[in-house]
């Protein structure tokens, strides 16, 4: 069948959330650097079309955490250091969907589909 | 509203053509090089959830044509080289979703969703 | 040949630039977002070992032009919108590199090393 | 002081190396689809100028022993599951560059400058 504005509103999302982890994944981070790349990686994506609005926030617990553990002193972006979470509005279809961690998973998913 | 199992569907299928634009944009790619290219996209992407098939073609003809007119022998992947076509199978929901140029941009967009 | 130090040190630089391009090429970039994606960029590579400093300029009249011919307000990052500046000290040894364009090629190069 | 050609040479290793870690690392990845893009990304970094062959061994124990620890049966490529050989050929100087784990991290190291 042909797609329904709230499905395309809902392909829209997902686009913006494949575009944001694959884009930043593997970037060298630190605490410190950790909020310029939260505002870049919020600011890149609500370039896209139909983004409303992107926050990122970056996890500096987590990453501190996973730092003591190691021998550098920065590491590789990856899901388990963020969370995400992106608005789209598709001719008046709005989307809000989310990233965290679901155990050992970077899990993206829908939250709400229209009013 | 609670998003339905095709709207899901079709988020699925959003992130994967994100994930599979940012993570290959800005490969070195040559006409040599662009069947492993090619064939490494669609592996890589058919490891992602609920992904049935991926298949993407490089537009070998268009790549050459931008080599012949620039000084290196090789290009950085980019939309307007290539054509993509994704099917998703989420909860027995199948899409299928496309990229090609649209004019000037590389359209994602959704075919068919469910029957 | 076992290598020298100051051949390590013109290492590490190339390792810089190669992971500044290839990271962030294909970013959706505007005038707007610019200097938030410049920003991360710098502070990213500053992370990595013996990165004194990494200054990133967009070329906010490139993207405005190229802009100007297009259909979407946005495009992707590449060599031909920035011009990058890293120095690498590297056990005493003073490196600066650069890329800009010659010609059509985004040309990453040597300035000087050591004193 | 102006570059010598040794030292252009160990530059450019560098530059492949940052490219290949930074271009690949994130991308999705199993037992399955490890051999293609091992072999993408072989043939990716050798379009780049100067660049006489790439080997890239996926380490497909490492990568067995991180999929059985985990929920899903895909993971992200990082430094950790792979062995990379880079070698270049600038003016007549013959460059071999390594990555390879050390301790936690991956390690990128010249191994033999000219002859």
């Amino acid at each position: 069948m042909e797609p329904t504005t709230p499905q395309e509103a809902c392909f829209e999302a997902g686009i913006k959330f494949g575009t944001l982890y694959h884009q930043f994944a593997g970037t060298p981070v630190s605490p410190e650097s950790a909020p310029s790349l939260a505002r870049a990686m919020e600011e890149a994506i609500e370039n896209q079309p139909f983004c409303s609005s992107v926050s990122v926030e970056i996890l500096e617990d987590t990453l501190a955490a996973e730092l003591a553990d190691q021998s550098a002193d920065y590491t590789e972006l990856t899901g388990r250091f963020m969370e995400v979470e992106i608005a789209v509005d598709y001719d008046g279809v709005d989307v809000l969907a989310t990233m965290a961690m679901d155990g050992d998973y970077p899990r993206m998913e829908l939250q709400r589909v229209g009013d």
